[in-house]
């Protein structure tokens, strides 16, 4: 069918002047703004089967929190066995899927089908083996949100009302995934979570055990950071890159360290934006809204100036009409 | 029935009390708290029909990206129309109803349900007709997220993966059907928007072509902005209103300009708060957590002064007891 | 059934080698990493079910925006008693499940089965009464959000299209189930209302009358805020918590007071963080982003110094190489 030559004669409703929308979709589409990729057909994965997938994961892990009411022990294993069962089959086939968009596989030599599914399959299989450690350091995040948190109550309210936990438990599915060489179904995966949660952790990142986010809206953790043990972090915390470096034909280099390492112990509180491949040393406290572009030693606290009119006279309390609506 | 004549006898399940409860909340609804509009009757739009709307004009689109798998060139046509005049008989109905909160129906006097139906169509057609500008828009910012930001790996990734591709997805439909006199249905369709990607752009904001959020969430755009093109924004930045002019009555005045403009191929950081109608110049960059009310020539660089230690030492890094937690 | 004795010798897939990981997940669920209730078998109270319950109350409340179309005078009584009989039957299993997660309930001489339905019963049937103060509360709400925001132009859009307006909704619907004792389940209810929408509400905070939240992601307010009449906030304002004393194990006190009052008529701006047991006064305004851990009296302005260059010379616009991307 030529760009031209839409059958303007087969009955279109009148009423919304179909035939000349469709032309110039189609002209967008294939012409002037064309962004299909042009190799063999490829279906994407789904974000529904994601999201059904993912939950089948947390009932796997915490059968009893994310699973069925009244497991008792004897049926337990039988339901962890049957639902991992069925989602693992559902988990290569969308693996399968995402491993189309790799670089390797547009290229048009790239592996066939049954090459892929192979290698989906073997992505899922040691994805499978790792979920017992998976669920260990799941379990280390949980304890540290109930020992970080005074308002918390229980280990129930933990795993059911923080979106934090959400957010790690998405953040150390998909990262298992990007680690073994599914990195869009990653992506995907960790998307999903950040639209649940608010909260955004990219599935390259490294984190380590016992880590916590409170209230956790508008966390943002880059693609190569590393976060060492027990870190905390607040909302609206930023972990991100300072510079883009291009390469000789303008385009961003992809993929080079860029984004901060947390070492150890450390507590960044809500709104501190920390950028570039800088180290927080161990044990240091970042303060609210703290802008951050340079590494500090272990056991530092840095704190945001303002307000501190004790050290610099002029930024005092004021009556600022800057804010003051005129009425 | 009068306020006070709720019928007792009727059976009704003690167990909760209920004609007391249902007395009582008459009472706020019919006298003490009323907030009912009482013109005529109004069906309200349907949050879950225009998602399902949204989902449809997405596909119409991009149907390889928001479509149906498998669509070949010989079929995708049919699809797209298809898809298109069923989403614009649901989009005509729920135009229609948006239209009963603008302020002229509100009158007594107001267009007859014959006229609003026509005026809904007329909307919806030219809605319609303005689609493949739309697609043009979008395609430049997904390119614009692609080129912008170092962790992109394929434009797929950037069509099913970034919050900031649904949010600029959302406004730019929603901008359209603002711009053609839709503007309660418009608002409804930023909110589903905002509500998915915790991104906030109200539908009269002017946005130029190349547009790119990236992580997003966070983000506000006010009714009154205007954004040049090739404009990038990370999370958390509020491009917002600093005063609201009130009127004699001490009423706010609705609608006149407040809020930045913003010219072409500026980038603002992660949680900069930029308020007032002031103008950022062409191709300046703003940086994080920057509080910003004045306006700022072409190519600026405005950056936050604390940390600064070298031009006012006394902010820098200190053993600051402040956020030390007492233990 | 022991740890070690899972029977291989039923036929499991071996595509996944199914055995070795359910012998894992096992292990850690039983002995590595427990975090199991071992008391009586609890059924958990379900996410689905309370959002289906908010929507009932919210129909309740506000039949004619959030209820069913076309509701007459006549009839509006009947849908009103019928939906809010339903809603209560399903909230009151509910409140028994999360009953059994309070402290006393997990003592092994915690009150039996009888004793904690009549418990849930009893909170219900107070909740219930309460529902008509609550709407009056909302209302006064709505009608902030109509004064405070120069963009809003109906009351049906503040009811529809402002993510403020839902998340206070939960917030008032939690508060009273905490404040009548069931505080894990008003926990749930308020986390389903930050995930709808980026608002951040703890159900033990208490907030006066005429609250308008403008934009909201990103906003927090702890568990023993305090915020009189007419509060103004926008997007990203933390009031939260600076310290957390221990006790002499290392624990965390719960419950402690410790977190802002802010008294009537105080407006706060996006990305203000205001941290521990301060008061604003009343009538004060906060600027964007300003970091406070200090109390200020009745009145005060407070911004943040930076861009402040009259004052302050060394804090001015400058070329910052900064954040300029390498190129």
């Amino acid at each position: 069918m030529k760009l031209d030559t839409f059958d303007h004669s087969r009955p279109t409703p009148s009423r919304w002047n179909l035939g000349a929308i469709i032309d110039g979709l189609r002209i967008s589409r294939e012409a002037t703004h064309n962004i299909r990729h042009h190799g063999r057909i490829r279906e994407l994965p789904s974000r529904e089967v994601l999201t059904g997938i993912v939950n089948g994961l947390s009932a796997v892990l915490f059968p009893t929190h994310y699973g069925r009411p009244n497991l008792t022990d004897e049926s337990i294993d039988y339901f962890v066995g049957d639902t991992l069962n069925t989602t693992l089959n559902r988990l290569t086939e969308q693996v399968r899927r995402g491993l189309l968009f790799s670089s390797q596989s547009e290229a048009p030599d790239g592996p066939n089908d049954a090459a892929l599914a192979e290698r989906a399959d073997e992505i899922t299989r040691d994805f499978a083996a790792g979920l017992p450690a998976i669920r260990a350091l799941l379990v280390s995040d949980v304890q540290a949100a109930f020992a970080g948190d005074p308002a918390a109550t229980s280990v129930a309210e933990i795993m059911l009302c923080y979106p934090g936990t959400i957010a790690i438990l998405y953040y150390r599915l998909a990262h298992s995934l990007h680690r073994l060489g599914a990195p869009f179904l990653a992506r995907l995966i960790s998307d999903i979570g950040h639209s649940l949660t608010g909260i955004d952790i990219h599935p390259g990142a490294h984190i380590g055990a016992s880590f916590f986010i409170d209230h956790g809206t508008g966390v943002v953790i880059g693609e190569t950071a590393i976060l060492g043990q027990r870190v905390r972090l607040y909302q609206a915390v930023t972990l991100g890159a300072k510079r883009f470096p291009a390469d000789a034909t303008g385009a961003l280099v992809k993929g080079i360290p860029r984004h901060p390492i947390v070492e150890d112990d450390v507590v960044i509180y809500a709104g501190a934006t920390i950028l570039g491949r800088i180290t927080i040393g161990a044990g240091s406290t970042v303060g609210g809204n703290v802008w951050l572009t340079q590494s500090v030693p272990p056991g530092s606290n840095v704190s945001q100036a303002q307000m501190r009119n004790d050290d610099c006279p002029e930024l005092k309390f004021r009556e600022a009409a800057a804010l003051k609506p005129t009425a």
